[in-house]
């Protein structure tokens, strides 16, 4: 059972520390955090099922002194640890990797951290064999985690040349009230991101990409012009996406509008905080023009990353020596694919 | 052991099946639906932990074409039941009822619904007695049945003259499309309807109100100017609520500032679809105006009639005899409240 | 002086009456409507600029009963127009032909009406020629104008094999009720019309393309992912639209981050409505894949086909042999380009 | 010729110049402003029909490098003008000051600044009187601009004691990409600032309020429940609305559902930006509980202190020496009301 301490129990942290506790072959040995969140009062009604440690000492005081009973420290609580999730805000990881290397203690980061915190910008299916015993994993971010499943499978189905993607962003998460637009779209400089980071994990692929963000909460949509380098059908690929454990087929006939049925979908299946875990892929929107495939994607933006996050664990502690051993067993035990 | 059927499986359906699962006294024996929806999709992803029952046999073969395992039709389960919860579109109650009569079940309708359908229209608290034995009774609607609880309240510490309220309505649920505004508000023509059905419930009280539909999915926010009888200071105000078990007091400087907070926080706690079967008061907003009192609250639209509809079927079926015991076992297998 | 009738004064004719209004060589003879709205009260708040005539003999009665001054019906003006702008709902312009017929009169229809309407599906720049003399034409969609403006200047340039889009499409107008979509993507069945009717105006280039609804009121905006015959730099890309008269160069750093900047701007400039003409191009999407051309367009949808319809009646009644001379024309009278 | 400086091109500094310059007795000389926007973009698009100056001669300089002509400083033109209206961000007017009192130029800032800024707290119809001659005055924000419009006029008819007011604030301008929720509303600290405001202003009501923001551009919405002196009935209540030159009377049967109706009536009108100087109430909202009052305002955020501002100037430029004239000329030139 390997031992991980998650660190930052915001929307991040807390999925990570659920999905931790429910791997076999890992336990969760606590969640550390510094500041009173509805998230760690949500955590205290619950009648605290982890274990909860501060930052720092005066942290400690200011969170007992809000009635939280605290464990103890972080550095308290570090040397316990196999690994850490650091999923604190951007910036903040890469202070704590000081401490994560005093105690000489591995560590995965999440997608709005710095490259240079890591020795591999992972991802599960696409690059896990370099992941593997690494010291410090950064996690791609949620778009380009779920894009990089759907242009993977691809990609090892009949190559992928190229790739142009439009990335139609949701601008705040559920209970966000420091960001959001109101009847605005916001245009990015192009490329995004999202396309130059797929390159730098799938070097052989040529990436571009524009994003606009939108007033919505619940889950960003992308959509992919993709050149195949031998000719695929749309019956094919389809087939393609249906066989990947982390890519739900949905169609609108079944009632499947928009991003907003799949979070309700979610929803009524009593997944912990309405989460998927997968990606939505819409047959309907699978078509051809020339040789090119062009396909819509749902990314679930609050949950997307953390299979890939359990995958970096598996890489990080040479837990599975594969992607396709790695994979199976958190999905084995995440419950993917449930719709099968 | 009371044995419930739930007829229709929509959003309001779902949460009174789950509901009534988790009573000890009430027996879920199945629920009723007519047509292929993502909320059937979902229960039988989940392996169908409820008997799947279709309107009729037109409907069956509908729903097994589409692979449902159907236990029977409506007229097959119905003499099974001790009542049946109907939770159909507005105008089908009234047309399931004459099948109910046939049976001779009682039947409690949700808002939607005409109040000719009823022999009571029914408030857990404000008017549990009423119902006592009844055949058909009528819940509030989503806004009147969280405003009653907390005028009811009021009224029973220090007497309430009378009531204006402002209506934030959220214009639709989340997953809705055939619905919805964009970058607007709407207003009704006044008095609202919540004004004139609280005052059916509480006829010793004068209300009137308006409504203002707004662009949001998360929970319905009131003002309430409520005139009392006697003087009542702000801190009393806020005991009075607080000593409710289906309110929740929340304070801005917790990081409760609005609708989508309390949503998150609903989703964090891992309430079953974020749910909350609690209206929240803002002790932020409770303030004074010579002796009116003012105050404001957060509805959760989707579940927020579901205990009120629980204890309908505790008077209907004489399973207790007063409001206070009523509510007390509704609460107790709800698990409410839960922060105290 | 060509005699321009306009039958339908909602969002689109009471822009094309405008528009007409402007041109030297066109006179606005009235304008037909069927019931009070609120353009229509504004119409009057001005002082009835244009004469009103209703649709027949029973809409006169009631909208004198509301009063409003009623010229006469249409079928009594009709005879003194040259040519009819039909900007009446989807299905009523096909009705209203007959009557247009009967008294052999040309008319141009909107993109809401069916292509069998019309002897020509028009653009005032991809295919002005087919356009000449004839007797019904019918404009192409918002999206579609605006998109045909920028793969029609490209195409004239180097040449365009295949295109696809990505329409991320506003949902409802600035003050429409009876639609709109609240915190909800909505996802269209690929390959979208305007894909499809691209094609039909512009035969040689295969198009497909993705829609996807979002909840915002001021301006579509679509992503193109271009395969041009002959490479082009992004630099050429710039100078081919800033070129175009109906086309602006926006920036991200001159403050125009998105769909409201526009608007906004619009608004400022004193345009009347806050209305452009002209489709917006950010530089800052212009980027390449490969020999593949990737930009980012705004479409103002209810404005943004009006040239293009005073093109038509430039067409249909031979005001110009080519298209060239016909939009310098409507452009001229139009203001455009203001900004160069 | 009053001769009047306008500093800051904002949102309220480019509608204050646009209604100066059309005062018949008053002469805008110039405006100010420090840095380029969209603004200044779209003024000098326009042919730069205002001379425009620069805060200092370093912001001279940048805009000149970005193609403005600048006709010299604030403290160039500050000696020309008679009057200065205030309209940068909250703060700067403060500092700005200290420039007016060195050149003894008077100056009138907007609600955003500190009331300290102010001799007088300043509403053209509710105090007037304590303005004049004046050499500091402090605007109301928009809504209690609004607000006092509604509450002084019933006042006037018959006495107001009390108000408890809901404010539906809309969260953002069109345009505005700093600030924006997404689909969530966000609850304030009770009582809100315009209750205390109107206190201020009208300090025999007593008045408490909530504000609630919402993600709309478009206007705010304020319901207002008053205590009248004296009984009064609903006709009545419209009755003294309809007699102010600065409310409009609206009904939901003509077509107002909305903020987003008024809106688009107020572009369809040819508005300048589509805005309205005029607040609306709905006849449709106008309700009454025991004695008291309830209605539903519509207060257009961007531009309803305009016209209290320019009255604001004859006060304290002495050019009428009580409230009726006073309005009674700056609506004369604004064109107040249009629709009687």
């Amino acid at each position: 059972m390997r031992k991980v301490l998650v660190v930052g129990y915001g929307t991040i942290g807390q999925r990570l520390a659920d999905a931790v506790d429910k791997q076999g072959d890992m336990k969760l040995i606590g969640v550390v955090d510094a500041m009173p969140s509805l998230g760690l009062m949500a955590l205290r009604e619950k009648g605290m099922p982890y274990k909860l440690y501060s930052s720092n000492e005066d942290f400690k005081k200011d969170l007992e002194g809000k009635g939280y009973v605290i464990s103890g420290t972080l550095e308290e609580i570090l040397p316990s640890a196999d690994i850490v999730l650091d999923a604190t805000g951007a910036g903040i990881g890469a202070k704590n990797k000081e401490i994560y290397q005093k105690y000489s203690k591995k560590a995965i980061f999440q997608g709005g951290e710095s490259n240079q915190v890591a020795d591999v910008f992972f991802h599960g299916y696409a690059n896990y064999e370099k992941g593997i015993g690494k010291d410090y994993l950064k996690l791609t971010s949620c778009n380009t985690t779920g894009l990089i499943r759907a242009v993977d499978c691809l990609d090892k189905a009949v190559g992928v040349e190229k790739v142009a993607i439009t990335i139609v962003r949701r601008v705040a998460d559920p209970g966000d009230y420091h960001r959001g637009l109101t009847n605005a779209l916001q245009v990015d400089k192009a490329p995004s991101h999202q396309a130059l980071d797929l390159m730098t994990i799938m070097p052989h692929v040529d990436a571009t990409g524009i994003l606009v963000h939108v007033p919505v909460t619940h889950g960003h949509f992308i959509t992919v012009v993709a050149t195949p380098k031998k000719d695929i059908s749309v019956e094919e690929v389809k087939k393609v996406f249906e066989s990947h454990d982390r890519i739900r087929i949905v169609k609108l006939e079944d009632g499947f509008l928009g991003n907003a049925s799949i979070f309700k979908y979610a929803r009524d299946l009593g997944r912990v905080r309405g989460d998927l875990y997968e990606i939505c892929i819409w047959e309907d929107t699978i078509v051809k023009s020339g040789k090119d495939i062009m396909f819509g994607i749902h990314i679930p933006q609050e949950s997307v990353t953390i299979p890939e996050t359990i995958d970096g664990i598996r890489a990080a502690l040479k837990m599975q020596d594969n992607s396709a051993e790695a994979v199976a067993e958190t999905n084995r035990y995440l419950g993917l694919p449930s719709w099968r």
